[in-house]
């Protein structure tokens, strides 16, 4: 007897046949005596196909007509799966939003949760044992009384905020792979399924280029103590052991994983770009005339690495964008140039970035330096460094991007043995 | 200067060309300084698949989540034509039936409005001249704070309620015909557009089965009198003088229609079963007993035939019911025969209905049994017969129809002159 989330992406609801498993992933729970609340995104493919309707009538659509148009398809899931839950007997109904209702600010089509009022599904719980099935990556501001979404991979961060604000146990994520892995497996074939990851570790694997779960809804897992577990949603439901443990990865405090790894996984990202602004006066102020301007064009910076000025006078400053942005971030500089003061500005676009991860790197020293000596040894030129408490990141051509994962993945002893 | 709701039907929403075209026909009436809120349905074919998919998880859906799945078509048509009328430069913000609210009745699926706030929407005409792009379709039961949708065609239902809740001066019904015709063009070539149909004349062309609009829309207009103009969505907006009067029909109150024919149309209808229940015994109370049990059953009764009995024991009794609840409405009498009293049922289902509708009626006498004559030159047998003040309805042999409906047309003087 406990309280869970259950949150089926697109994919897991692409259509009726899927949503009707899916049904019976929460019936199994349902009759294990849990209450449940289950969260859902938009049947696969339709959120693109909205996205493209919005772009297609103007590219410079008004965000909160986007999210009114955009949130309509986890609306349409959700009704689908109240109506599969009944056919199977279960008490269920279907919330929106604004039903909630799942208070956000009005920062539309990116919006942040701001509250949410559970009081409503527990007291159905109670009284009903009604399953809530919730419209993901949507809620509303208040205020104005518009629908807001929470930006792409929403629905995950849905999952864990309502897991929160009704006390749930633990929020069950299913998705089309069974967990998190130390790596990729497609570029490393001995990439292991990881039984545990700390919350800490996750973020910086999503954030880091693990596409598995959006950094928001670890963050939200770390801040409120909600265990995440990724699983998959094409094991059958029949085919799983209500008292077995199923195969998948937990996401959960630092506490809870008895015996860590110095190094948990390793991420990697190649949709990166490369800035130098070089031969910059080294005076206070200089960082802030330069990522001042980029943070208000909204370009996410990453990696940040400057070098102390050889004379005292001059400094060169390297830190990297999302190729997408990369154009943008390029423009911003360019037309900074005399604020900042800077001679010239390099640029690369075929950079990848390697990330290895672990929060046992706190208590051992050294993890870093193996990491040059074996790529090194491989030739592969390491073009720039940032390092934090539990990550290392190096900026390497992106032609080794494979190799080098191979090479840290082997170092740190994270292959399969078979 | 004054105050327009234009409504637009799904095949005028089919795709983004014409979601634009639907903005440049709100932009004329916005430039000619009219105050405009917008109606629109789902984009054509959307709200069947909607349907579809909810059939196919269980035929016997939830009403409640019925209309949550099925109202998300309406959602995003608002939003795509808010963001196409934005693109013109024009303030335009789209609403949904729980944001107005259009307050509704819980009668999910076919849920009736009572009552819409219209002062957010009247406050923004005058302070931003914002259009207003409502959803159609739908509304909110707000004890239960659910979604509400209003039956097919409710999307006429909806712009008729809007316009008497912001006090316009008209509802223009843009849909793809370009006005109200005597009777079907497709079975008399010689159909005319009318330019001028009294409400009560259009409830009963509406009702009787000429397809133009939803009856409810109509009942609203007289009520409210709201005259309601429909026109095509298919002119291009280009090609309409905003100062001369485009081609469509005014449905009016009767005062305004200052020449009034006898007869203004003949509507038909071939979906309709007859069942006629034999040798009742003649006592007070026993159409209570037949009707009664199909209004339980929601089954619409149309014509009503009651013959004085002969020996005053035992009468005869015949009515039509749409053809999809004949088996239904077979099944409520035959399970009521104990109660009723009769000795047999007879039934036809190769049955049509004609109905000749003017107002003029109520000034002239004869006019029905000119039809009978006509009708029985052509050898055409009459079933039963129907009259009211504004009306008579004929049961005929289907197969007669289209020659009923030509006979009639010529008959009443409607033929074009050509």
């Amino acid at each position: 007897m406990g309280r869970l989330v259950m949150k089926f992406g697109g994919t897991s609801v692409a259509n009726i046949e899927r949503i009707q498993n899916v049904a019976r992933h929460v019936k199994r729970e349902v009759d294990a005596g849990h209450d449940v609340a289950v969260v859902v995104s938009a049947m696969s493919g339709k959120t693109n196909e909205l996205v493209g309707w919005a772009q297609q009538t103007s590219a410079l659509h008004d965000a909160r007509e986007y999210d009114a148009i955009v949130a309509s398809g986890e609306q349409v899931t959700s009704g689908l799966l109240a109506i599969a839950l009944q056919a199977l007997g279960i008490q269920a109904r279907s919330w929106q939003g604004w039903q909630i209702p799942i208070e956000t600010s009005d920062a539309h089509a990116s919006a942040r949760i701001t509250g949410i009022d559970g009081s409503e599904l527990i007291k159905r719980f109670k009284d009903r044992r009604e399953v809530a099935v919730i419209a993901g990556f949507q809620g509303i501001h208040q205020e104005s009384g518009r629908i807001t979404t929470l930006g792409r991979g929403g629905s995950d961060t849905s999952a864990v905020a309502i897991a929160a604000a009704i006390h749930a146990d633990r929020c069950d994520i299913y998705t089309d792979v069974d967990g998190v892995y130390t790596t990729d497996p497609r570029v490393v074939p001995k990439a292991q399924r990881l039984d545990k990851v700390a919350f800490e570790e996750m973020l910086e694997m999503a954030s880091q280029g693990a596409k598995v779960l959006q950094v928001r809804s670890v963050e939200l897992g770390l801040v409120h103590n909600v265990p995440v577990f990724v699983r998959s949603s094409f094991v059958k439901p029949e085919d799983i052991d209500p008292h077995g443990t199923p195969p998948g990865t937990l996401i959960c405090s630092e506490e809870e994983i008895v015996e860590s790894q110095v190094v948990t996984g390793i991420a990697f990202s190649k949709d990166e770009a490369q800035i130098s602004v070089r031969r910059i006066e080294d005076k206070p102020g200089v960082a802030a005339s330069i990522f001042g301007p980029l943070a208000e064009a909204n370009i996410n910076v990453d990696m940040i690495v400057q070098n102390v000025s050889e004379d005292g006078r001059f400094t060169d400053l390297t830190f990297t964008v999302p190729a997408s942005d990369f154009t943008r971030a390029q423009d911003v500089i360019a037309k900074a140039k005399d604020k900042i003061g800077y001679e010239r500005v390099d640029t690369a676009t075929d950079v990848a970035k390697i990330s290895a991860i672990g929060v046992g790197m706190r208590s051992h020293a050294g993890v870093a330096a193996r990491a040059f000596a074996a790529l090194s040894e491989r030739n592969i030129n390491i073009r720039a460094i940032t390092t934090s408490e539990i990550k290392f990141s190096l900026l390497i051509d992106a032609a080794y991007t494979e190799l080098a994962v191979r090479t840290l993945h082997t170092l740190y002893g994270l292959d399969a043995k078979t």
